[in-house]
């Protein structure tokens, strides 16, 4: 696939740029510049000058698949069989001091007859995919990673992309060469990820409103202390007032203990505002939780009546494990029983390798003992628990196993997935603290959706798709989060 | 009236200034920090953390009475009888550099037979107002001035007001004792004025569209260079680019020779885009024509097919002098007919004086020569022309007059006016660069309005109230802009 960016001369790149400060401040597509001046000074959001060129077939199937994807999930969590159980409590053995703890907290859930359960639960997810270049250069998504807990940038992915669109609608991609851009057929689309996650929290609001025959109830956005990110939550909050007059109070886990209070009647309370709905933007890695009183917090916060958004449960269905099991064709049609839809979920997936003791896992293992730099450079070891910056690349992974773990029985606390073929973009920029990078980058491509299950009926009542989000870095940096400073926010152009 | 505004703990006021920078910086309620910092770098719009409280009353008196405003401007620029012409003739020779310079350019367009002309005018017109103690402690609001001419902040206001009904909804007002803001009767309203002009603005891109039967002409804003409230203009772009796909590009007026063509359709030309609209943000002060380059691109929109908004004679109906005049029920009367409506709007006028060779500026004049403090400390003295900073208070106007104009004759280039008698707030709080103002402050009350008039079938197609706003300054402080860095934008809250 050869695209043609905009060859624009400065003059021109001054306006972009330009226009793109002003866009970005008027709009909110902000974020704070570093964690020390978290005031009222921000910068606009790393952003590409143009929104990055996909082929609008492999974008359709990733958003078509949306759906089969959260029903994939939601039913590993109704599943009758205590399935996911077994698989965490087995991997909890070996990250004891996070997906363990989770997994403790969990137990001490189950086991709690003081309070009254909730048996619904809201998730939103985002599955992020890499287009992946075949042999015969074909192409196809492949699934990187299934997230159920706190998935970032669908506010801002809607900003960026009505700036993409503005901007593309407005003529400022437009060179003295003829590029893609100035091809009648390429769209530039704008994502409805911010109108839709609000949709969802109004929906599990909605949900436990009339459960409880309540009205007025709020939402607590649990977040990170010092957010650098904290716009792309904020937006979510104001559209919630905006449109359903539904507020939200933000705390950290550890403004739980003092702010937040439980009563008899297991409702959780905001001073007087019954809590009808937990959000999570935090809580996701062992650094959100520093202390006893945060596990505490979290724990306390689960068992309540409130909607979880989502459960500890839920959360630790988001593994890396769980998605390794998954693509084992025995046992996805386990959750899926429609043959088309789990056949197209295949599609999406790449091989992963357990480095456990079944005979899967002996294979992986000794693949990577024999430290064979061609075979292990199609790879990457990935440790089981949730967050970016811990994954190790290609010829990285023997020396680090070795170095790190010399018991290969704790390997089993990583998966070996085999590496997406995704081949850098050539021709866009990075607008960084108003400095341009004519980089090559890679492209992640993240889909939102939204499942409400219902434990008790072990139905499902409702499932959507909610938008969309590119995130591109650096092809040369392994690791690529916005908001930790190696990425942007991206938007794409389809053709 | 007392009002009581809250008192919130420190604790409350910490939370309150991270809510309204968050909130700001989300919606574009920004502005640029200074002129040097015109990058990509922006501070929170200096506000008010709360409302201020007006009597409901009184505020719907304003906007009520904005259409008939609207058509007594439309009605003196309709007239048959050459009035306005003549009158601003005769105050151009007062302020030659300014208004005589206008109307020069004026009879220039006039005069010019190259070009076709444009019958349709669009006006988008602010009248200012403040609130008025009488006598007996009852209250009215009393005009100030009408503008013509790029009115502002109709964006901020919407962004401002839709920021103080947040914080209020969500309880951010609640103090440890009992306020104003606790009452039910208390509403904290949104300002439509965003939407409203940019409803206005296509209007006439539609009326322009209709007439010469074209499609996806644009807006050409008329902006001043290094502008810090830049963002108030470009939301009012983003909308009418959001909502009706209108496109609008920016330029100074200097740049208006080399980047405009006009073709012998008497059309604009922004490249290949046709201008069906000028819209001015600049071009109301001397400080906008910098050299007679500037004059004659200003000519060179004039006579043009695009529909003005304003045209040069729209301006300079603006001019204090006009206001004086309609002021005098007789003069009044040839525009508005109607007996009821024109008694209304002398109740909102107050005594202005012309210091000219009529007896009633004889008489004005007599007055100032007293000297006399207790009289004069009723006064104003304005200049004719466009544009704050240039007023004259109380026991400064005698020394002003005598030391800068020593020849009575050229008086006349100012107009007398009855100082209003609007008593400051207390007990509203100005966050400004972080810092927060604990001062007693004046708030002028701005209600928008637009009218489209036909000059050939001297008909009013048009006229519409387009919301409102509320700027707020110290009230030591005798002028107050807030760009310019003494003053703050405000919402309002009715009783």
């Amino acid at each position: 696939m050869t695209y043609i960016y905009p060859e624009l001369n400065s003059s021109q790149i001054n306006t972009l740029v330009n226009e793109i400060n002003h866009y970005s401040l008027s709009n909110g597509l902000v974020m704070y510049k570093d964690l020390e001046n978290l005031k009222n000074e921000t910068a606009v959001a790393p952003v590409t000058l143009y929104p990055t060129i996909l082929p609008k077939k492999s974008f359709e199937k990733a958003v078509a698949i949306q759906k089969a994807y959260n029903e994939l999930y939601a039913n590993i969590l109704l599943d009758n069989t205590n399935w996911l159980d077994t698989v965490i409590k087995s991997i909890s053995e070996f990250d004891a001091d996070f997906t363990g703890k989770l997994y403790e907290l969990y137990l001490k859930y189950q086991n709690d007859t003081t309070y009254k359960k909730q048996n619904k639960e809201l998730g939103i997810f985002r599955n992020d995919f890499l287009l992946h270049e075949n042999k015969d250069k074909t192409y196809d998504l492949k699934e990187v990673e299934f997230n159920t807990i706190s998935v970032s940038f669908g506010a801002l992915s809607t900003k960026v992309s009505a700036l993409h669109s503005f901007l593309h609608e407005s003529g400022y991609y437009k060179g003295e060469v003829k590029s893609s851009f100035d091809e009648r057929n390429l769209e530039v689309p704008v994502s409805d990820s911010l109108a839709n996650i609000a949709s969802s929290i109004k929906y599990g609001v909605d949900t436990f409103e009339t459960q409880q025959n309540i009205k007025n109830t709020i939402v607590l956005f649990v977040v990170q202390p010092n957010e650098r990110n904290v716009f792309d939550q904020r937006l979510i909050e104001y559209e919630l007032f905006n449109k359903y007059k539904i507020k939200a109070k933000r705390i950290t886990i550890d403004e739980v203990e003092g702010k937040i209070n439980k009563k008899q009647d297991s409702y959780l309370y905001y001073n007087d505002d019954v809590i009808s709905l937990v959000y999570f933007r935090s809580c996701y890695s062992p650094n959100d939780f520093q202390s006893e009183k945060s596990w505490n917090n979290r724990l306390f916060l689960e068992t309540s009546l409130a909607i979880k958004t989502p459960t500890l449960k839920m959360q630790l269905a988001g593994s890396k494990k769980i998605q390794q099991l998954v693509s084992s064709p025995e046992i996805l049609e386990k959750f899926i029983s429609d043959k088309e839809t789990s056949n197209n979920l295949l599609n999406t997936f790449v091989k992963i390798h357990p480095l456990d003791d079944s005979a899967e896992g002996k294979y992986a293992k000794e693949l990577i003992n024999q430290n064979d730099s061609k075979v292990l450079d199609n790879f990457v070891l990935k440790p089981q628990r949730e967050g970016g910056g811990n994954n190790i690349y290609k010829s990285d992974i023997y020396p680090f196993l070795k170095e790190n773990i010399p018991d290969e029985k704790e390997w089993a606390g990583y998966i070996l997935m085999e590496l997406i073929n995704a081949q850098p973009t050539k021709g866009n920029t990075i607008l960084r603290n108003n400095q341009l990078y004519n980089v090559d980058i890679l492209s992640e491509l993240g889909i939102f959706g939204t499942v409400l299950i219902d434990t008790d009926t072990k139905k499902i009542e409702y499932n959507s798709y909610d938008g969309w989000l590119l995130r591109s870095k650096l092809s040369d940096s392994n690791e690529g989060g916005v908001a930790a400073g190696f990425g942007c926010v991206d938007s794409i152009a389809l053709v």
